[in-house]
């Protein structure tokens, strides 16, 4: 189980910029980890990794003191939480320098700007639906590291670990033809997490 | 510091009744300890005792399902927390047989029924500003461990604790002269929290 | 277009008991018709009738100060609303009384009790998935006037509308099963509200 | 009464930006009219003006998405409704070209930045809290149209209307004591609504 720590944000599904004050962000994200962590417990289990969602996420690609706010947060709640991020981004060099396990994420049902970062859900495009382009996408990445973006450049981005996102369209069967694809091409795929 | 768990109803600040599922209930105090307890260690501290707030702390009083989920939420937490509950209520006794550290509560600045129950805040009279009745009933409670009901009944509760509430008018200062009038009349203070 | 206005309970979707003082209440109501009565007019139409949803529908057939609270401001708000309530129950009883047009609704979805109320969500079989049930009862409805409770009683309940709720399974083919049904057994359906 | 409209956003005071998508910012602003007009008119009156509050008010001072779905909003829902809005803004200037009634408006208890907007209250010395200071501020704008920014830029800036915070230390009797102070000096004081 992993903490997809957010913005404070129901009616915008946490997806929207907010322009927190830091010392607020860094008190949302203790918050929000203390809470699960509990609930975890009381199941018997407990975090073991932690993926900040939507706007938050994409904010702290390059907004230095939302990415600090963030990532120090989950370093003083436990230094041990691996933290997925996006490749390329400031909050995954922060975090590695912090000490932090930062784990480079992909999106296989998101389009990319040349830039390596996502294309905004508002442009037509964003999402993609097609399983075919999926799976075609994510071997690519598996093995050759590379992401080509919705202009056609070539990013050159490993990822350790891959999302789809549980409000795409048919997200569950999207993941287990991806899977499915990349072990008959023989890509080992592992946890992370030391479980 | 101490965690003041309640009904997740900001618009009706907690105090009314919400007909809880109890098992939502229980997630909802274990969320809440969860979140100020990491809140409180990153301020160096921690979780010292619980108090259900208005309409969790009343109902809890009578409503056996609530404080089943209430109290075993507590003691699944931690079951060393000292729990503040109203004297002769179904809570305290629970959280007693249970094996949780009850602490039986006085409130200095609200009316009570013959059945030591609070006057509810919708009823004229329920809450006491007058600073010099305050000080009489609490004298009264901890020297003969005797509450005066609305209507002049005789309750017989004694007390580990004075509350006044933070949003009663001059409830600092209320506070401040009762500490004081208690002490000069040589009613020894000290901590239920071993600190 | 309907107005569904409700508890402001959006973790617990609107469907416990919510011990409201009555003047909150009816501004509660007041508020909600306001603000999806201007997002009407932005579209082009208007609200043109009222159903009160979960904790407060049910609610409202037997608390009166609540009941009061809720058809009042209705009426003040827009005394011509047609408002869907429960048959048998005080709220339409009272609406009635105060010169609204209230319409009766049976549930296709929801087993009764024997008194005419719905069995509460909490309890298994509350939900009827079963579309051949559903048919069955509802063509019953349409053709004697009954219900049958869930232990077997007849309820002599005429209805002048029929509920399915939006997230029953199923929800939209069953509504439109039974439409079929009703119609092919001869049952002429027609709006409550004057087009 | 106004209607101080701002974005969804109570953790935040609504004094944060959030990068609305302009169609649900649209929707925001309808809802809130809609809901505040209904609670108006039951209790016998109406809205009579606008007033972005926060986060929303000094980001359509340069955001022309926002500027243009607030405004729009404002327009459609009713278009002889004065706004209030920072001079020299373009969400002001937008409201005029589309033939609102767009009203200047002057922060009592605010620094200034040299370009005319308000100092953002993360800076020390956003809020002004010497009357002394807010007299002769005010004083100065009324007579000569001017406003010093906190850096002693002079601003040409004249306003219609000046705000003081209520939540500014003081703010009730700051509003007195400006209100004599500019009637002592000669300055007429009228509103800008027809009353």
């Amino acid at each position: 189980m992993g903490a997809h720590i957010g913005y404070r944000d129901l009616p915008g599904f946490g997806r929207r910029f907010i322009d927190y004050d830091p010392q607020e962000l860094a008190a949302e994200v203790t918050y929000q980890l203390g809470a699960l962590e509990a609930l975890a417990r009381s199941a018997g289990t407990r975090i073991r990794y932690v993926k900040p969602h939507g706007g938050m996420y994409n904010t702290i690609v390059h907004h230095k003191d939302q990415a600090h706010a963030v990532i120090d947060a989950i370093g003083e709640y436990d230094e041990t939480l691996p933290v997925l991020l996006l490749p390329g981004g400031y909050a995954l060099d922060y975090a590695r320098r912090q000490g932090l396990r930062g784990v480079s994420e992909a999106f296989a049902d998101r389009a990319y700007n040349p830039d390596g970062t996502l294309v905004s859900r508002r442009e037509p495009g964003a999402v993609i639906e097609d399983t075919g382009r999926v799976v075609e996408n994510m071997l690519r990445l598996a093995q050759d590291g590379v992401m080509i973006a919705h202009d056609g450049t070539r990013i050159e981005a490993g990822a350790e670990s891959i999302c789809t996102h549980g409000d795409t369209a048919g997200a569950a069967q999207m993941a287990a033809t991806l899977r499915a694809a990349l072990e008959d091409a023989g890509v080992q795929i592992r946890s992370f997490v030391d479980v």
